[in-house]
């Protein structure tokens, strides 16, 4: 493989859906985490943790769009289990981050290709 | 590796970018696609062949914020090099289909993580 380059079918590996943030809590000791609970289209939310804190407040969060990466390898922060990664845009020096989104609406579940 | 879950290793080998849609042209002999340049931030816009005709008006798309996976294994579509592919949601019947963005303004070139 050319290095830095990416073929096709590493690239649909990757399972990255729509969703929608259903709930939004501090995480006791976080400074710079919410832990979230987001329709992804299946039966149950999926519970994620997110360094969201500093640029959003969870007002902002609340039923908003979002694009969830679905299968990463979970990881434990502060004693929650994280399923998955939220993704995020941000500039060069990180002082903003911005959630990425559907720019118009579609169902939760929908994949992204 | 178990099954289906992705490493973050993984996950950062892919360059992920926002874009803004510069230009969007029909290409002689094809129904669904159209030849857009995007400014990711570089010196020169990338050029990229992608499926949206059948979803997006050109005026819709002109000066669009996008999301861009940039070092995707380059490919010829129709005799047009496409650089990179935008990312769309799709429903099941993908009837719908929608374009990426962040969902407030940060600059091209800006990164996915």
């Amino acid at each position: 493989m050319e290095e830095g380059i990416i073929e096709f079918s590493d690239w649909i590996k990757l399972d990255l859906r729509v969703g929608k943030i259903l709930s939004i809590e501090d995480i006791d000791g976080a400074d710079k985490l919410y832990k979230l609970d987001i329709d992804i289209g299946e039966e149950s939310p999926r519970t994620l943790v997110a360094g969201l804190k500093p640029y959003y407040e969870k007002t902002e969060l609340q039923d908003k769009y979002c694009i969830v990466f679905t299968n990463l390898k979970p990881r434990t922060m502060k004693g929650i289990e994280s399923h998955g990664m939220l993704l995020a845009a941000s500039n060069n020096d990180k002082k903003k981050v911005v959630l990425l989104a559907p720019e118009t609406e579609i169902e939760p579940g929908s994949r992204v290709s």
